[in-house]
């Protein structure tokens, strides 16, 4: 249930009405005449039934998202901005760690330096927004906006990089990249302009290439388990669905049971030296002879937040695991006729003094105008961890309630041992909710290894284990002979962690001789 | 004098080669072939002599800038981007003190939202880019791509605003806006793409908003004077130099002696009531009533930089404030023939090692390529404080030499009080670089009273101080007089610190009665 003003308005709604009455201004619209239906209680949809609307309902309501009168852009309200935030505090320290430097490249890039690496453009090329006009005049020449930004730096890495003595340089920045999407724009998941941050690394040799690969490739599956508490499985994609104009991507691939589709969580590329051939990026070796360089590039981007809502929310709206949950700890006060208010509010803020001080990010909600249960329902919507209750036989027993939003399990501790309690409490939910979602991925793992055992476990949403041949060939064979409504099924990645291969294991599409195990399905 | 390999490209070339032989790819142009003409040494310009080629050239060669194939737009180097973090991170925590939450708006704005305030727009219109193609089709209608977001954000604040419970409401993001300027590009001062923070609050009443509009101003302030030793005038802006479609515009303002021209460095807006009438934006107030709200806006940006190296720079580079300075102390060791090597070292690691432990900012300039001269000079033009040299007399005296890099004067001390006296000496630099600059700033400050000695002192390359009307007419009428191959004169504001006025004060430029002083000039 929900239940403040602003977090009820109807979901779904990216064309907003214009129409305000006198004085009405357009873009915003949808208000203060539907006051009485967007009070209602709750959630509308529920995960297991409708599971795209339950999606959307659940990003508005909890105040994450609003929608926006472009379609595919989305506002990110504080409560994603600031699971953002605490995503690249981490990540940022340890990339610092590894020396990356922080740069900022513009957003604009030329017709001509885009199409410089041609497999690298026509992966992106219809998606690219261009920029044609600027005040009322044609610009000489269309530009266009970044949708990555390998074209956009490598013509400068060509001219910074001399000798052997520059290498490795190592770039990072933090910004907003566009790819005018026209499929099924989803918030987080798939929108037209998202936040990420894109390394871009140069090496001497392929070996110090791959090492920073899989260096990064491991931040990220520790973003996705060890704070967002999604499992992933690191691997390799197929050739078909690497990135275009590299040598080689490897990701971390979640998956989400409710949809039966795996989600590329971030990818870290070896680029090899396609675009240094390409844009002339060589270097004096320490013998004196000219080299190429090896580059990598390397990416993670708000589509995180998306897959962790997914994984985690339930009926009752979103559940933030507490390391990265904005508020950790809300406290609510429960007052009853005659008790003593104010001697409660006092405990209430007593108690988010002590957890702040200890480092837990508590909240108190003292609003007077609200009852305790409907505060209840706002912070469960808004996936708070922990909530707790103070009221009248709490303070005389010097104690205080504690209710988990992951179980909703309920526990009184003495006031005593707030800290210690709230800190085992969190470490607890942490690992619960990653070890839940772990058990509910890996039962919808299905190895399989005839193509009626393949389409059968289509049919039934499983992550498929699939050994194969690894021919691109038959990859486009799959997606041609699978193709329909829901998507054509895919490689996701061929996972690092390798089940046994019996030889004489066939190809479960071809026949021929299957070299690995790789993960199929339909995916975001 | 500058040595690094790719520190002494050549300067004001935006229009980049794109030959570079075989297999040439275009874009980042001039390398290789240019080797020995770019290992020049030094700086070509000298700050008092060609002020614009001076800034152009050290720019580019302390590394903090990179010339774009686009015009107008910058490649920001980590130079320059680890300014902006420690910036970034200051403001940050002020903000979040004030109860700012981060929030991210689409960087695309539609044609009708964008026109909705006309005063505001008329402002923006001319530098408005469009994006009116993606891939190879044309958008249903062109799409703005925000100058500033008062029209992305404000129809939302329309819809999430309901009742006086919903206020303040206080948003912060830090983004990117373009703004296609034709007039004189200039890194950091004056770019067709800037990143900046942006703020924007709504309160129930003008008292509130006037209040923070002071707050947030201070704040600029304290970037300036106490972050980058860089003296400005808080004051208000007149009727034609506020922002289009505001209440009214508060600002703190540098002065670049050189140019004689004034700088906004920061502005802070009452909106007033204009927004929100325009944007439907109101509450129910306590008593039940409908109430329209007042708000903000206010923003500083990546120009701070510029205005910084403007600043203090002179014939040998940059010149940083310890505060900002990436590298607060460089140390480097002076190895003679014979003596040992491994020991002297082995002192600069221990040295760095200990002021890192200290909280301060060092590094170890240990590359054997370059001789301990090259190396002064790399670092005295990328503006480094301090500079710890480190021989075997050194060694053999348990000391090290310390070298400023603001006025050049060395000091042997004993290695014992390595970290007090480095701390002592940042302090002391960072004093003297602000109370140089204000002297500076205040000498060129010329209270005038007549037409005479407003054009003598425009001539002058002065700080106009002149008691005024306040009439916009006035102000248009010195515009038209004053109008040149230099820019014409303005108002750049009226300081709060006021100058006694006697009665009986008239009007520089139009004789009738002043009515306050305003400061006047040629501005960036």
């Amino acid at each position: 249930m929900c239940f403040t003003s602003s977090c009820c308005t109807a979901v779904r709604d990216p064309a907003m009405s214009t129409n305000k009455g006198a004085g009405g201004a357009g873009g915003g619209g949808k208000k203060k005449k539907e006051v009485k239906k967007e009070t209602k209680l709750g959630m509308a949809y529920k995960k297991d039934d409708n599971f795209g609307e339950w999606y959307s309902e659940v990003v508005v309501n909890s105040e994450m998202i609003e929608y926006y009168d472009i379609s595919g852009c989305y506002i990110l309200r504080p409560w994603a901005m600031e699971i953002w935030e605490l995503l690249k505090e981490f990540f940022d320290a340890e990339i610092k760690k590894l020396k990356l430097k922080p740069y900022y490249f513009p957003l604009f890039v030329t017709e001509n330096v885009l199409q410089k690496e041609k497999d690298h453009i026509e992966g992106f090329a219809p998606e690219v927004a261009w920029v044609t006009k600027s005040g009322k005049s044609d610009l000489e020449a269309p530009i266009a906006i970044r949708p990555t930004s390998e074209t956009v730096m490598y013509p400068y890495f060509s001219k910074w990089i001399r000798s052997h003595r520059d290498l490795p340089l190592k770039c990072n920045q933090w910004c907003n990249v566009v790819r005018w999407e026209f499929s099924n724009p989803t918030p987080f998941i798939r929108s037209r302009e998202f936040l990420w941050q894109e390394g871009h690394t140069v090496f001497a040799n392929k070996e110090e290439a791959d090492e920073e690969v899989l260096q990064i490739l491991e931040l990220y599956r520790r973003i996705y388990e060890e704070f967002l508490a999604v499992p992933v499985s690191k691997g390799r994609k197929s050739e078909m669905e690497k990135f275009a104009g590299g040598l080689y991507t490897t990701s971390v691939e979640a998956f989400i049971p409710n949809t039966g589709r795996g989600i590329q969580g971030a990818t870290s590329h070896c680029l090899g030296q396609n675009f240094a051939k390409m844009f002339d990026i060589t270097f004096e070796n320490e013998k004196g002879e000219r080299s190429m360089v090896w580059q990598n590039s390397w990416a993670y981007t708000t589509r995180s937040i998306g897959v962790m809502v997914m994984t985690h929310g339930d009926d009752k709206g979103l559940v933030l695991p507490p390391k990265v949950a904005p508020v950790q700890v809300i406290i609510i006060p429960v007052p009853f006729k005659d008790a003593d208010t104010t001697a409660i509010k006092g405990a209430c803020e007593s108690a988010v003094y002590t957890l702040n001080q200890a480092g837990i990010r508590a909240d108190l909600d003292a609003r007077e105008n609200y009852s305790p249960g409907w505060k209840y329902s706002q912070w469960e919507m808004k996936g708070v961890p922990l909530r707790i209750e103070i009221g009248p036989k709490d303070l005389a027993n010097k104690q205080v309630r504690i209710v988990r939003r992951d179980n909703g399990t309920k526990v009184d501790i003495p006031s005593t041992d707030l800290v210690e309690q709230v800190r085992l409490l969190l470490n607890v939910i942490q690992v619960n909710l990653f070890e839940t979602a772990k058990q509910k991925r890996d039962a919808c793992i299905a190895p399989i290894s005839t193509w009626d055992e393949f389409t059968a476990a289509l049919n039934d949403k499983k992550l498929i284990l699939a050994p194969w041949c690894d021919e691109e060939e038959v990859e486009k064979d799959v997606k041609a002979r699978t193709k329909g409504e829901l998507g054509a099924a895919k490689t996701l990645c061929t996972p690092f962690d390798q089940p046994d291969l019996p030889s004489g294991t066939v190809c479960f599409a071809s026949g021929k001789a299957a070299t690995k195990w790789s993960f199929w399905g339909r995916s975001y």
